[in-house]
């Protein structure tokens, strides 16, 4: 029997609702929202170099930015400033980003001699990462003067073998599809070794102070119906089942985003997570007519919103509210952004839209008696 | 009351599929058949000094692309060979195609202005497409002795939108999306003029030819739900709405495929169109139970599977025609891609996988009794 029991916390809404529990109103945070878009971001990642990485392996850097953004809008989590390719890079295959660029690993898996190699990390290399989830957590206060509470996150298996295999983005994903098709065996191999890598990195990451934690499926959507299900969504199972369900007394909710996942979500709520996060694709009450009163839903609107007036942020708001429809008690909405917010947003916008989320679906709730 | 009458062809399979007419085997082409993997293509287009639209434009160059997948495989359809954007270039856009890269409009849309100078083109600038579909016809047969049928095609209004506004490719569609969601009267302006033009465009491919015509809504699948339905496929509905429905007595099969379009099948279905292509990420047998007996399914195997060892490409060919079911009357399967074959496919492969639907689906009938 796992405790739903919850921390003290000044704020716990995110967690309320990630368990489909009554709040006051929505609970909001927005994926990435720690960024480029926010002047103070930059202003701390010129200190760290000007480089991404060297914001994420530095404790107190990746604490400052974790934190920046919960000091100007009222967002309801904090999420673990770092990146989803810490694993493979701890596996050693070489993370660096240019500038202006996507991730690159300067050693790519390229045939079976290098999935022979795969083993799951140390996680003593990561120590950084669990070194800045304690420290946000001391920044975030303590016991009932807790501000929000702290999401650690890890990508997917399937989305680390994508990465793994390309060596870095790609349009088509030619070269981890061809590995997929012509040697499945090796594919499984290389999924078996991430899933056990990215299950004791999350558990760690809830030992250090992590109270929720997500798995970014990031390119799930890339796949076939079929190949989904088989390649992405049995590691992303086999992750939740080796997963820490409580941490000292205390409920962790799991929550699991498949970009471009919409056509799966049946299976995917199946997996046993507490929460689906879900793009934009979808209609919200769709989903939840699918999915909601067995787990509680993340999400969705366009990022590409934000660049809108300030009135019509507020209506796009007001209408993602209104598509998931009256909250009934067993269903749980997280507002998200349907992914990561872009760097050119204005930041004045932010605020428009975290506010409306607040003001809206507490008026819906007392609407709804 | 629309003719279902067909017109005479030595190998009309793909086009009772269309119809939702009985077939001996599941016919199949391919898109982008006509392209760089094939080395005859090449050398075609070295003639014409190298250059996409230096074949596009040409009409002998034009005719014998579109022919040389005939000749090397079994296929049920030739299609023919342009681009999605000749329209906004006969806008004035001014298209070109870098070395390597996509597609680049030299005058983007930027502004009202930029839109109100927006009409629809004089199709006598198109008349090169004309002139190319005219004679692929003469090079396919006449009477009971052409080859196969021939399919015309265009973007999407909402398509041809995205790179006349953001000028090329994207990532992330902000310049349209911003254009959305800030100026949706300037949207729908450009959407209206870009329906209307397709409308027109599509319907003197018709006249000079074509007896299948496919309306390309590569980008549908990255707006939100709502989004969607407003402005692609209600633009989608708007040039079907003015499409030829038969030409010389010979019903015209008209199929619309959204990249990405997974979720919004039965809206997509309701357009009125004849066919729905769908891509990879839907799982035939469900989409079948969607809409199956309102239009026919065209798709929908992952490219990717053919950098697989030929006899994985046969085992993906089978699973995909088990996934549609058995063929009842009323149900139509024209196999397909989920997307543009790769330029980097081994050639002979797509022997393998065209020679497979026949035998399979031929012998999948024969046990069906």
């Amino acid at each position: 029997m796992t405790s739903t029991a919850l921390p003290p916390l000044a704020n716990d809404r995110f967690l309320r609702a990630c368990l489909r529990l009554p709040t006051d109103c929505t609970p909001v945070w927005l994926m990435r929202q720690a960024g480029r878009y926010l002047p103070e971001y930059k202003a701390t990642r010129m200190k760290a170099g000007n480089s991404f990485m060297g914001l994420a392996t530095n404790p107190e850097y990746a604490t400052e930015v974790t934190i920046q953004p919960l000091d100007r809008y009222a967002l309801d989590a904090a999420i673990l400033f770092s990146d989803i390719l810490t694993v493979p890079d701890a596996m050693g295959l070489g993370l660096s980003f240019g500038a202006g660029e996507g991730p690159k690993f300067a050693h790519p898996i390229k045939d079976e001699a290098d999935v022979a190699k795969l083993a799951v990390p140390d996680m003593d290399k990561l120590r950084y990462v669990f070194d800045a989830v304690a420290s946000i957590r001391r920044a975030l206060g303590s016991g009932r003067e807790q501000r929000v509470p702290l999401i650690g996150f890890s990508g997917s298996p399937w989305t680390l073998a994508c990465y793994m295999v390309e060596g870095g983005g790609s349009d088509d994903y030619r070269l981890v599809k061809t590995l997929m098709y012509r040697r499945p065996d090796l594919m499984h191999r290389i999924l078996e070794v991430n899933a056990d890598a990215v299950a004791a990195y999350l558990n760690a990451q809830i030992e250090a102070g992590a109270q929720a934690v997500m798995v970014f499926d990031s390119w799930g959507g890339v796949l076939a119906d079929g190949a989904f299900q088989r390649f992405s969504l049995a590691y992303t199972e086999r992750v939740l089942r080796q997963l820490k369900r409580e941490h000292e007394g205390f409920r962790i909710p799991h929550i699991v985003f498949t970009k471009g996942g919409g056509l799966w979500l049946e299976a995917i709520a199946a997996t046993g997570c507490d929460v689906v996060g879900i793009d934009w694709t979808v209609n919200l009450g769709s989903a939840r007519a699918r999915v909601g009163n067995k787990v509680a839903i993340q999400g969705n609107l366009d990022p590409n919103v934000l660049f809108a007036e300030p009135e019509q942020v507020r209506a796009e708001v007001a209408r993602t509210l209104e598509s998931f429809g009256a909250l009934r008690p067993g269903a749980g909405h997280v507002f998200n952004l349907g992914h990561g917010i872009s760097q050119h947003t204005p930041p004045d916008n932010v605020s428009v839209l975290v506010d409306a989320v607040h003001e809206l679906s507490r008026r819906q709730r007392v609407a709804q008696g």
